[in-house]
Formats: C-alpha cells, structure tokens, sequence
C-alpha cells in the first residue's frame, strides 16, 4: 500500500508517539511498503525515528533502514544497541547487511558482529567486508541459486526451492561444477519450459557474462547496461562463483555516479539534497565559492598589473567579464563531453588526436564569435578603433582555443592519473580559466597595441 | 561470446566487406552478442554497416538496430526496404519495434507496417504509437504474461508457457478478472514454490504496484527505483492490463536524463558524444557560447556606462571577473540543488519558504566570502582605502544573495510552467547571472562612494 506523505500524516504519527498509542501506530504501518515507511522516517525527528524501528518487527525495519537518508540511519543506529543492530542484520539480504555494518564505528562492528545468530550470514558478511565498496565485491550478495552440473533437473528442483526461499528474488539459477567454479546458467523461463527429466549438463546456457570481484561498480554497471542483464554472476581470481550483483543496486550506482558528478559539474562537494540543513549545504558548496574567490582575486591582480599599460585604453578593461565567462563555458563545455565520455567508456585512442579535434572545434566556434564581438566593438565605439576591436576579437579566438585544450586536457589527465576526472569540471575548470583567460586577453591586447 | 573493438578487428571486418567474405564475416560474428555487433557498426561506414546488416540473420540484426547509434540506425533504415525493414521489426518486442517505426519519415510508416506479417504484432504496434515516447505507454510492450483469477494453478502452466515463449524474460505473472483488469501478481518463486493443486484466485498477491499509460517516464522511473521493480505494470483508464515496463528500458530512462541534465549544465543543446563529427558538436555548443557572448557584451555595456562615475576609482574595474565569477557560481549551485530535487520528487512545500532558506544561505556565505574580500582588498591597495574595501564586499554579499535567489526562483518557476528546469543551469544562469552581479556591483559602489 502507498501512501502520501502529508503534514497531517506526520503530525498524526507525531501525536501518536507522544502518546504511545502503539497499537494505533502498528495499525497504521501495516502493509505499508517499506520505502514508504522510510520516507515517514526522513521526516520525523530523530527520536521519533528510533520509536518507530523499535516498535515494528525487525523483518520490516531492515528494510526500512536501507531505505531511509544516510544521516537518519546514522543516528538511528547510533541509538539502538548492538543486540538490535544484530537483529536487523539477520533479516537483510548480505549486501546491504554489509553496508550497515561497514557505515558503523569500528568499536562496534565487533559487537554487533558477535550478536547475529545465522552464524553462516555472519561469517559471509566478513566475507564481503573485505572489498572495497565501489567494487563488485562490494555490492554483490551472497544470496543466489546455484546448481551442479552434474545434478539432475528433477533432483536439484528441491535444492533450488530450498535456496530460492532465501532469495528475494530469483534471476538466474547458476550452474557450477563440483569445484564451485562458475559454469552457465540456467533461466528461470528454462526450467519453465524444460521436462523435469533433462539432466542440468544438457540444458544448461554455457555462456554466461560475469565480472570478477575486483572489477569496479562503474565497469559492472556498463556491463550490465551494455548487455541489459538483470543479474549478474560474480566469480573470484579462480572463476570460483561467490556472489551475484542484481539491477536494483546497479540503477542506485547509476543515479548515484550521475548525481555525483552533476554536483561537482555545479561546485557541490558532498552529497547534499535541497532539504538538507543551511549548515550542511553551507559546508558542501563554500570551498568551491571560496575557490572562485581565489581566482577573482587572481583576475585582480593580473588586470592591476596592466593598469598603467592601458591607462589610455581603459576600454579593455570592460571586456574582461566576457573574456572570463568565454574561457569558463568553453572549458566547461569541453570537460563535460570528456567526463561523459569516460563514464561511458567512450572515450577510446590517443590524447593527442582528442587535443587536435577540441583545437580544431575551438578554433572554428571562436572565429565565428570572434568576428561578431569585432563588428560590435568596431561600431559600437565611437572612435571606430581598429587596434581595440582587433585586440579583443583576436585574443577571444585565442582564449577559447586554450581554453578548449585546458578542458579537454585535464580530465583526461586525471582519468590517466586515477583520479575521477569530474572534478575537473565545474568551478575548478571555471576558475583556472577564467585567470588562464584575463592574462591571455591582456598579454595579447598589449602585443596588437604595441605597448 | 564478448569480443573487444580493436584497429585490426575493424580492418579485418572492412576487408572481408570489400572482397564480399561472406563465409568469413558470418563465421566472424557467430554468438557475438548484439551489443558488442552494434558497437563494431558504430565504427564502420555506413556503407559497411548496412552490408553486415544485410548478412546476418533478422534475429540477430533487429536486436543490433537497437544498441547501434542513433545516427546509424537512421542512415542504416534509409538503405534498407520497407520489406526489409518489416522483417527486422517482425522480431522485436512491441516497445522497440514502435520506437524504430516512430523514428521513420512519415511516408515510409505505413509502407513498413503494410509489410509487417504477424498482424497481431503490427496492431499491438500501431496502438504503441499512439502514446508520448515519454510517457509509461511509450515506454511499455505489450508482450507479458498474464493469467485469469479463476484458473487453476495446473489448468494455466501451459498457457504461462506458450505465452513465456513470446516474452524475453519473465518476471512477473500478472492476474487479471475477467474483463481484463489488473488484480495482482504471481511471482516466478511463487510458481516454483506452488503446488500445482492451489487455485490462483487462492495464491496471487493482490497488492501490486502499477503505473498509468499517461505517467511521464520520470514518474515510472522513480516509482521503481524506490521500490526496487524490476517490471512494472502498466494499465489504461479503465483499470485494464495494457503493458509492462521492464528495468532495463528504465535503466535507459534515467541514463538518459542524467546525460541531458549534466549537459544542460555544461552548456551543450543536443545529444553529442566525444565521438560526433566537429560540425554536431559546434551545432550542440555555439548557441550557449553565444548566448555568454551576449552576457559579456552586456557586461562591456554596463560598465561603459560606468565609466565616468570612476574615473577616480579604476581600480573598482578590476574586480568585475571576481563578482561575475562568484554571481555564476552561486546561481549554478543553487539551481543544481533545485533541478536535482525536482527530478527526484524531493522538493515539496512553499516556493517562498525555499526562497528564504536560499537567502540565509547565501547571505551566510556572502559574509564569510566578504570579509575575505575586505581584508584582501584593504591591505593589498597601497591607500588601504576603506571606501573602496567596503563596495567591493558588500556588493559581493548583496550579488550573492541575489544570484542565490535567481539560481532557485528560476528552475521551480520553470518545473512550475510545465518546463524542463534543467535549462535554466549552465550558461542560461552565469550569464544572467553575470550581468545583474555587475549591475548589483556598480550600483552599490556608486551608492558607498557617494556619487
């Protein structure tokens, strides 16, 4: 059952919890999915939060902390104790009982851990601990179907019903020899379709795509969008099978990444919503404005170090706004196209070839500009100066030629280097462009000027 | 079997097309995987492509038609008959046969569906068309599989499964009554967990999330992303069963709007790749470039009037990169916050309470940006003129709020008319922007130099 998410909703479950009318708050919840019960959470104070988790059952509550806001799973955690956390943990799938416990001050971690009963749950989730969570073996569960090639159908059907009753949902059944090594797989629709008595070595799909536990999220989310799989077997060093990756997680990194470097394109550091606190919004976008500062401050004092050449000519100086938003949308423009590029994998043979075309490119926008900046400056001064509009329109051309490569180049050298190159956009890109322009501009106007 | 792009594989792949190596070509692609066929495509000629299209089986070429470029499909489809192209369309689902038939010239439409056999098909298609391409009716195929409340559970495997062979994967069995409306679902564990005596009327689960056939693609989006769907049904006004929409057409969905956004931001119009021709990329960038060229012009325009205000003060000039730097940089982050709130359905409530929480904002950031500013500005200049300190930062902390304010009026205003907010970052704003900055600057300054 959805429901709306109303001012009167949440009153009603605020009154109710100072009330602790907690039959009419069961009542309430009941049936309600557990992304809506979330939603309730982000709204309500903290310690209204926690009585909501304590009083439902574990096996919704799980669920529901997955769901709701970082910051509320934070602090809802950080009040519950670690027999709770434990119980919580048993009920989630491997993957997200893992990211829980990972997100956990180290002290207790071990305290949690020592609670879970499932002693098999408990020794996997050690298990995928170990991997960094921007990799398959991050975001993988143990949790699959698996048969052996050796079974028969009608024999593994029981084992399969035993696995799949821990399964949220059943994709594929894996097919695996008697190493454990991966094999195939078999389709649900396959066993659907197939007469019971088939033996799994005949029926079996031999090909299957599988990415490695080391591989990153983004190369697991382009292998799965590239291929449109909805599931994804994980194999270690040995091709032994030890996990499976479903689309559910893979649209989460997707919109995640996409997020992420839509923020960074806008000078936003962390992960901030529009309904965070002025606080947290503060300390997420004033580095990068302080950074626009520094190079504002740098425009000044590349443009007082030419105010005695050009005290005839002040008129220069109007321009320097244009030449600094030029310089800044290009190499915003360029760095766009290259990160894009690269988080779709797109981005194939040499630099030098990638700088060439961005010149070319550059250099054909910035004529084309160049020569409407020359007729408006050449007919809107009264002088009719040649040597002004010229100086202007030459040094645009020039800046946005530079301006292009700068873009082009830098976040393909942070790729190189390892680093996320989306942050090479937004303010960053912006800012050392804007002081790369001015000093262009102004180094140029005073050769054309014959200073 | 996955292969990898190389130089030598494309060469290869051109000579046989040249000495017409059928045997070879075919021999080549045999179990390569329709993506990786399509990406191979994306990288020979036209000319080459449509050969190998022609080679291989419709089966096989239909599913590549759908990962190739957008280009190359439409220039693939221009060689291609009308018979030709019915018998690629002939094996795609509904929901990509529509999008391949809606992407046709008009006059070419009909003689395509005169030729398409299965006629079953060809009406399911036509009925497709009627929807928006961004509607839940645009993006759903009619291939599902459905059962009747009143079967029994034994009675309706064999329909399950002539109606399973139809539909790529199975991931729901969705109940209807007898007039065709939705009444729930039936899982495929359910199936493999039934016995085969129950009776689905006893069995199906009658809580079933659904979407309607006018719900934009961005609400189907979020409604199963929220609840993690990996298939959602679609019904028409009446409550009828009419589709289904599976996760990975969504996984396309929200790709795509994250890349538009993102390039929006970025100041690119259309769809481009690093890949595209120099002459699609200038298309996707001059107009933003000019539209910065017309916000520096007005700049120039502004501070010409300026001029002799300051004839004492040129200094004042000198800071005009910093306030348009930092006026665009507060409007690009307080858009963003706003644009990406809008497109996850997370900002509710009163423009005007958002308006102040933005003003607080800013005006905190203002003031901690400013007194920087002050004290730079007070003991840089040899006068330390406090006249001159003070315009400065005080015009930044007034730009900023007011940057700040036009960075979040603008999107919602816009999402509130109907239109995408998306455009109002990027260069829509910096330049905007830059010119009320300037404007806000000279003002304030005129006002505490006292002229």
């Amino acid at each position: 059952m959805a429901i709306e998410i109303t001012k009167e909703l949440l009153d009603n479950v605020s009154n109710l919890i100072a009330n602790q009318k907690d039959t009419a708050l069961l009542n309430l919840f009941t049936d309600v999915h557990h992304a809506d019960i979330a939603e309730v959470l982000d709204e309500l104070t903290f310690d209204d939060a926690v009585y909501i988790i304590r009083l439902l059952d574990s096996e919704t509550t799980s669920e529901v902390l997955m769901d709701v806001d970082d910051d509320v799973r934070e602090k809802v955690l950080e009040q519950l104790s670690a027999k709770e956390i434990a119980e919580e943990i048993d009920e989630l799938d491997t993957d997200d009982a893992a990211d829980v416990i990972a997100e956990l001050p180290e002290e207790r971690k071990e305290a949690v851990m020592q609670q879970i009963e499932d002693e098999e749950h408990a020794k996997e989730i050690v298990e995928l601990l170990r991997f960094d969570e921007n990799s398959a073996g991050g975001l993988m569960a143990k949790e699959l179907v698996k048969v052996n090639e050796n079974w028969s159908v009608l024999g593994c059907v029981t084992k399969m019903r035993e696995q799949a009753a821990e399964v949220t949902r059943v994709h594929s059944i894996y097919v695996v020899d008697d190493s454990g090594k991966l094999k195939g797989r078999l389709s649900l629709k396959d066993v659907l379709m197939a007469s019971t008595k088939s033996k799994i070595a005949d029926i079996y799909i031999p090909r299957v795509d599988f990415v490695n536990v080391h591989d990153t999220a983004e190369d697991v989310a382009n292998k799965m969008r590239k291929y449109d799989l909805e599931a994804i077997p994980v194999v270690d060093e040995l091709g032994t099978l030890v996990g499976r990756i479903t689309i559910d997680d893979i649209v989460d990194v997707i919109k995640e990444e996409a997020d992420k470097d839509y923020q960074l394109a806008a000078g936003i550091t962390q992960d901030v919503e529009a309904d965070d606190t002025i606080l947290e919004l503060t300390r997420a976008r004033l580095p990068w404005l302080f950074l626009g500062l520094l190079g504002g401050i740098g425009a000044f004092l590349i443009m007082k170090n030419f105010e005695h050449t050009f005290k005839e000519n002040a008129v220069l100086f109007f321009f320097t706004p244009l030449i600094a938003a030029m310089a800044g949308n290009v190499g915003v423009q360029s760095s766009a196209i290259i990160v894009q590029g690269l988080a779709n994998d797109d981005v194939k043979g040499s630099v030098n070839k990638r700088l060439i075309k961005e010149m070319l490119l550059a250099t054909l926008n910035g004529i084309a500009l160049a020569i409407v900046l020359f007729l408006f400056v050449y007919f809107s001064d009264a002088d009719n100066d040649l040597r002004i509009s010229l100086a202007v329109s030459v040094s645009l051309v020039a800046v946005i030629i530079v301006a292009g490569l700068i873009g082009t180049f830098i976040p393909l050298f942070l790729d190189k280097r390892g680093i996320d190159p989306a942050i090479a956009t937004g303010p960053f890109i912006t800012t050392s462009n804007d002081i790369f322009g001015i000093l262009i501009y102004f180094t140029i106007a005073k050769i054309i000027l014959g200073y």
